[in-house]
């Protein structure tokens, strides 16, 4: 379950609302506005507040007083042109904040984006419900024998069963323990008089790493776009590409114009080095080049001739 | 004049529009959003958008599914905990864009607050408007004799009226060279056909710090809290500090409680070092403490003798 | 144990280098370099690199082409001049790095400090150690009953050895179903050839949060003393506190005058809010000021004479 | 004039000086410490500080006790690994310190770069020389025809002339003015006793954007990467591009692997959208591609076509 009734209550309630302003106002933002997306066993994303939208990219990039172009089809041509040099600053003004519940190692990953602004809900002050991620089956991967840190083939049989066993079992038993040693009623456990209670602060040090926690998080569009360039990538490991996927949604909604441009020349694009640019060159010129002659050692060799085609 | 009255009639336009949103509103903000505040000769400030409200700061503080507390009494004392206890993560979850026009050596001085996300009009890309910053008699100071970086008595008779008359003669002249160099017909000037005109990122080197120039700055709460108490304070310019007040201003239209804190810890408050500290309390415990044996050099006594009215 | 007899060798044979260099040197920061200060059961920390010291800051706050002052004694006037004016930029100046090893816990709100660079271990890539954090009986602490996010008193008797049988319990039993999971032959455990093997990224959600990790992480010398104000501070929690504490003592090493400063107007300084001023001045003035005239909520007039010698 | 033969003497004294130190030393830039590198008419750029080298990014990729691998030629393979992945925080643990001075117009683009720690010369504080920027006779260009915010062909005859006459004289008609409204005896003016003298954080704001500035400016590897990328970029302003291009010279010096890979995978490296992509695809395997069916627009189309050698 990703919600309670009264979280689901208190989302409805807000979603209800509704008051006249003078901002921009993104019609598909508003549309999702509040409204948990399920993702993982247990987690969400939800947009909880945004600032700007296309317009408000193109406005200050004129540094205009009033709303920049009249006609779309300007506001499209000079976001790509944006896009395409570079020219990160006038993305910078657009502004999103997420309420997102995620699994403790996965907010390590997330957090290392440092240009973003974060409130995560505190296990020194309260105390962490009993919720812990555990691998859907399709994803219970063995390590990659080629990457050092990638997944290989999908465990079957008796190790998958012992493995999603152990996973739970350890979680269960950590926060069982978490919950007496906490002596405040948890997990249905009566109180104990005669036991003190450890510190909230201490207590957690007990969960284990796949338990739940939940934050809001803030950032720009620009950083958001960084973000989801590193993190939708296949590379991403799998439990955070995930969110990164559902946020994309979100960036479509929100500024659609820019969504386009960020999918023709950030998502979709290819860098090439210096000496694969070389190599492209004499190709389309008609040449045929070797890979020992090449210059890219094996590996970048392999990923140019796949990104080009010719595997 | 501070605005021409196309640039007016932009802004009357959007003040006009309005639109539904499920998003927090402020009613102070929204009641003076786009308009231009006049600030020195020519320069103004407005604010363009925002987002969040005092009650933001509370549900970020919670991490909750809502809007936070049903009552303003204990989102006040929230607030007022928050910020005394420089539990900062909570303020940054309200941001807000402003739309300055400020001459460049205030830009200068602004700039150097990093952690805000900035477009500035490009001189290199279009021509700047012939408006530059003038002192107001009573602004016309020397250089004060006690204070390295600050001013002194108020210029009077020949020597204001010469300052005065060469600061505008050298920004006018600067300012027709640079017209002159562009060969675009700018000031009226008929454009030569003989001459190619010298490139706008060139040209402008040719204008002088008083030159107006315009940006959009947008930035989180915490960070414009950081913004104000740095340059509302005495010992700032006071051609920013008359931007700093401004904005103190909307502040207060926008999160009145967290704004009444700020008051209250940040802007009204004081810092007693160690031993200033210890001098407090020897004279509440009924000693008499002489500057000699204080501890503290000449003019950190004076000052504390000030702050705590023992001058 | 913090360190194996191959990591010390590696340390020792970097701190028996030594090469000529035209930079600024720190001799008290020299003296200690690379060597590792432990800190709890099985963490450590040690300084790995550093740039600038005390004349480093009066260097850039002066712009200067040399070394600055020829005398020490007006550097120091100097610093603790920019120090007592919040002029943060030339103590930006100088820079230190760290190699940490500490539990996942004590990262989490590390990392939360965002002007930094950090380099953690990956397990992703890599197998963590068998390494967790266990309180010492003097740190089992009950939950404070007048602070929500701090500590109460000592858990003692059966109590106390239940909870450190869980912590350690719980800690072990993940970590072996870790290495089981893993199959990669650690923890003494067979390579099962008919088992594929958990993926690490997949594998490390099982442990618990007091599992030691490490990084290297980098700050200047100004965004240090801010961790070190937020983390040495009593609220700070215990498991943080003995590393900004063993921090402190690099700092002392490493910049004596800026140290000096830091302790007299930041660690050892005090904030009067406005109204908790006005009641100084008022008491000061000889007036008999009440808690419930003073304008100040119960916690905070409590804290005020506290500060002042008043309890 | 670049240096005063004072400044020059202060120089050598820290140039003749040598300390042993236990860090990592890079003997490339230990030979250039110090010394000015003169760039345009006035200004220079010298290293005055660093941290780290090449076995630094490696040490800390690895997280590692002593220093990294053995091999150079590991170090290299590691080096050009992280920065084809992007894997930016290995590069952050390098740190260094540049003392530039430069005209006023070019520290405002510079400054736009947050992520640096900046000391300038405090013009509130002290006088500014009498020294500004006048661009040499090749580089005196027209406005691009085709980019608006680019240059042209170059200005010749009476045109060039008038123009770096106007330049100079109302850059010393502005200083001359500046050095009498101060009253200070700049200049070989008498100090007048009847004149008070103006402020001089008011007497600067008449000086011209072409006048010289200086600052101390610090970041990491990483983002000084950065900075390079775009200011030695063919379309940054020319008096931007040349510090740039002095700067990449000491990144040779400093870390010769890092600024190998920097040239491979960043500076000569191409972008390529995701429809450029599809192109390139179709005529490798042999498609004529025509502009009009291309999905390109056409500037797009043409860059393109220069990039693969098509034009």
């Amino acid at each position: 379950m990703n919600l309670t009734p009264d979280q689901q209550d208190e989302i409805n309630v807000l979603r209800a609302q509704s008051a006249p302003t003078r901002r921009a106002v993104s019609p598909g933002l508003e549309a999702i506005l509040y409204q948990a997306i399920p993702i993982l066993d247990h987690g969400f994303i939800r947009v909880v507040d945004y600032m700007g939208d296309d317009a408000a990219i193109v406005q200050a990039a004129r540094v205009s007083y009033g709303r920049g172009t009249r006609k779309v089809s300007d506001d499209r041509v000079l976001i790509r042109y944006l896009m395409r040099h570079f020219h990160s600053t006038p993305f910078e003004m657009c502004e999103i904040k997420y309420h997102v519940k995620l699994p403790i190692f996965v907010a390590r990953q997330w957090i290392r984006h440092r240009t973003a602004n974060v409130n995560e809900y505190s296990a020194r002050y309260s105390v962490l419900d009993n919720e812990f991620y555990i691998p859907a089956p399709d994803q219970l991967a063995a390590q990659s024998s080629d990457n050092r840190q990638g997944r290989g083939a999908i465990l079957t049989g008796d190790e998958a069963a012992q493995v999603l066993d152990l996973l739970k079992h350890d979680a269960e038993k950590s926060y069982r323990d978490y919950a007496w040693m906490l002596n405040e009623g948890e997990e249905g456990l009566a109180v104990d008089p005669d036991r003190a209670g450890l510190a909230r602060e201490l207590a957690r040090i007990n969960l284990t790493l796949n338990t739940y926690t939940q934050w809001y998080w803030k950032t720009d569009l620009h950083n958001l776009m960084n973000f989801l360039r590193l993190r939708a990538d296949p590379h991403a490991q799998y439990e955070i590409r995930v969110y990164a996927d559902a946020m994309i949604e979100s960036l479509d909604a929100w500024v659609p114009l820019a969504a386009e441009a960020f999918r023709e020349y950030r998502l979709g694009s290819a860098q090439l080095s210096a000496t694969a640019l070389k190599i492209v060159k004499r190709m389309l010129a008609g040449e045929t080049v070797e890979a020992a002659q090449s210059g890219l050692g094996k590996r970048e060799w392999t990923e140019l001739m796949a990104l080009i085609g010719r595997t």
